[in-house]
């Protein structure tokens, strides 16, 4: 190569560098001024107090209803490129207004039907046989029958991340009932999963079969799964058979409908090519759904207000899905996999929001390595928000139900506090933090922006 | 070289390589287990409990008095190598019982006197100038002598960091008194330094000057600000002046002692050279002081007695310093740090926790770059405490007075909430969360035995 030439060549790649660095460094900003807009305009945190008012939001209640209505109306008047909605059936489990757990001597202890669980039929008085875990059931399998089963599992306090102890926590909750009616039991309580030590109840999904009978199931608060745990082992030193009473009026009604929720922005050089962000609008029905899910709803429905605010002008299809029944049922997810599937738009990547309203972790990704390769590269943009990682590992479960997606994507807010919350009273707005809150709808609309602009 | 000593040569590396990853394999292992052990026994968050059933425990008070003793007589039975104290004068103010602020037609807004502030002699009867920073005091400075003077400066919400929100605030509430007196106000008013919304006052130190009349100052909550401010507009837009009526009964009394509560594991290899950990005891007069600075007393105590219970036999000497009177004199903080110069043993690190017992981030380190570089490179043993980083920065207010040490260190946890309870009645021990305050107290015993074991 001749010098001339040589130094020509020199001073495009100089040029060129310095110019895709101040595209960079300008698309940084705007990134940038997104959080800002987030933390400083509290749209997010103000639309969940909204949302909260309305009260708890299972599927088939009125408040579901009213939500629906209220998110429809609210965006109505935001001006997106298209609303719709998807409209399913799905079971209809109602509490009933009894739930009691006493000991014959008067002693009381807070309980709540496990979701989805059969009521008593009037009042069980039956012994209780406490076990710490499945283990412990085996051992003492013959002497089950006609007894209320006690699960006293402890959620694992000694790991870091909360939702690792949450895995064989839950699995007292849903498969309690099915192993301890196997031996003839007439009813399980569990200890409430829950990460603090106060009294509230925890309540949750549990699974039947119809080849075992149905039998009662319910959450002890944590106080009261020790104070019962302690009177069981007082009254078998004293040799005594102590009977207790456990009434609950719970029941499943006729299936009702419940509608996902969607908008988008129209991607403006690949429409065809979607990114979906998503939360579930149903909750459990105690508490107001604030942390689970009422968070991944308005940080869900802020990456469009956030993108509309400040001018992006997104390449790909930006399309929010608030979906329904994830609590009890996932026929919200399970349809919108068969609508993805089916339509002609591909959603190239899907971030949900279900972990609660903390402050910003890291992105669990499911993704090829390639791919996780490429976002981490991405990190730099994430300065000033709390994210710092992306790993490999499971996304929602809504949006699992996506095939043929590049990445699913779980957004991972700090863990330490979500099982304080997690399906009970405690699940209120004024658990959420307005900061920590709108910090997780910038993270979530900054990832959006960079697949929506450079693709996966 | 010949091949046999060659080869020779290599099995020796290799082994010796195979050793030190076993050993530092081993290392770590102990090292999570102290993560375990925190969050399990809860030592520290029952111990704040504790703390803060006595109340707040501003220098001067009864409160700060027993709380001394509960921390020397719990000392006395954790079996450390030596527990002692170091007295201090230092100043004596007392809030009273009054502090109103209200307009002349009724209407009441919540008010809290700064810290170090004089009483209003009765009660002040004048107008109120409002201004948004000190730029616009000068502007109007010819109208405002006998006037109050209202800094109505937001918190500046759309910072990640909110310390660095704090920076700009607080210097309204340090020197506002200052500056409006020496244009003749009467009195200020400050908006409280809160990254929330509530009506909740928040006090903080003040300076006067000995040349320039100290006028009374008092902190408003963000809602009576923010409806002072509107009432100032359509007093305003109507053309009528308004008068206020303010009042405060808070005073300075003669000087009283205060105490640093020191206690050690000595190192068994190098026991002159200290590594401190400490925060402060003192506590403003309202809530708890619960994060502020209740997390960094238990934590202090808890990274001793987390040695103690794991096993561990440090190196280098591990010394808990309790710092006396932070908020209002930091009379423990210089005193400690007169000590240390003349003592024979080296304070070769300090370690403060006084940013609240939230999740852990990172630690912040005024050292030479090779200290911060060697820092950086014990990140992997974090793993599962939520420290992600080590940042060139500030430490704390005592351990700032320590001279000729190698490194001085700010542990940093998450700081979204910190101004929600910040100098005032919401920070309350139910403010904390038990597995956010463990997992400090085992990150900075983790740095701790770090520094311990290999030396800065």
């Amino acid at each position: 190569m001749n010098k001339p030439l040589k130094f020509l060549l020199l001073v495009l790649v100089i040029a060129s560098t310095t110019l895709e660095a101040q595209i960079d460094s300008i698309f940084h900003q705007k990134l940038l001024n997104i959080t800002r807009t987030a933390l400083q305009d509290t749209f997010g945190y103000n639309l969940l107090r909204e949302l909260c008012r309305i009260g708890p939001r299972l599927s088939g209640s009125k408040n579901l209803v009213k939500a629906e209505s209220f998110l429809l109306d609210k965006l109505e008047t935001l001006g997106f490129d298209t609303v719709y909605t998807q409209t399913f059936t799905t079971n209809n489990w109602k509490r009933g207004d009894i739930a009691r757990f006493e000991g014959n001597k008067g002693e009381r202890f807070s309980v709540l039907a496990l979701g989805g669980s059969n009521g008593t039929g009037g009042v069980i008085k039956a012994e209780v046989l406490e076990v710490g875990d499945f283990g412990e059931l085996e051992k003492f399998k013959d002497a089950v029958k006609g007894k209320i089963v006690f699960y006293n599992f402890a959620f694992p306090q000694n790991v870091y991340e909360s939702f690792e102890s949450y895995g064989p926590a839950v699995n007292y909750r849903v498969n309690g009932a099915i192993r301890a009616a196997a031996y003839g039991a007439v009813g399980v309580l569990i200890r409430s999963i829950a990460s603090n030590y106060d009294d509230v109840t925890h309540t949750g999904t549990l699974r039947y079969l119809d080849t075992i009978p149905k039998i009662p199931a319910g959450a002890l608060g944590v106080q009261s799964a020790v104070r019962l745990s302690r009177l069981l082992a007082e009254s078998k030193g004293s040799g005594k058979k102590q009977l207790f009473e456990f009434e609950m009026n719970c029941r499943t009604e006729e299936p009702a409908p419940v509608k996902n929720i969607i908008a988008e922005i129209r991607g403006t050089e690949f429409p065809g090519e979607v990114i979906v962000v998503g939360g579930h609008l149903d909750s459990w029905d105690v508490g107001e759904g604030a942390h689970d899910d009422g968070a991944g709803v308005v940080q869900s429905l802020e990456v469009l207000q956030l993108i509309k605010k400040t001018g992006f002008k997104p390449k790909r299809t930006v399309r929010m899905v608030l979906f329904a029944n994830e609590e009890n049922g996932l026929a919200g997810g399970r349809g919108y996999g068969k609508f993805a599937e089916e339509e002609p738009a591909i959603d190239i990547a899907a971030i949900e929001s279900d972990r609660g309203g903390f402050t910003p972790r890291g992105f669990s990704v499911d993704a090829t390595p390639e791919v996780l390769a490429k976002m981490e590269k991405w990190l730099p943009y994430f300065s000033r928000t709390g994210i710092e990682w992306f790993k490999k590992g499971g996304s929602g479960a809504d949006i699992s139900q996506i095939k043929n997606s590049k990445a699913l994507i779980g957004y991972v807010p700090d863990s330490q506090r979500y099982f304080t919350y997690h399906h009970s009273a405690n699940d209120l707005f004024t658990a959420v933090d307005h900061r920590e809150l709108e910090l997780g709808s910038a993270a979530i609309t900054i990832l959006t922006l960079l697949i929506s602009e450079f693709g996966l």
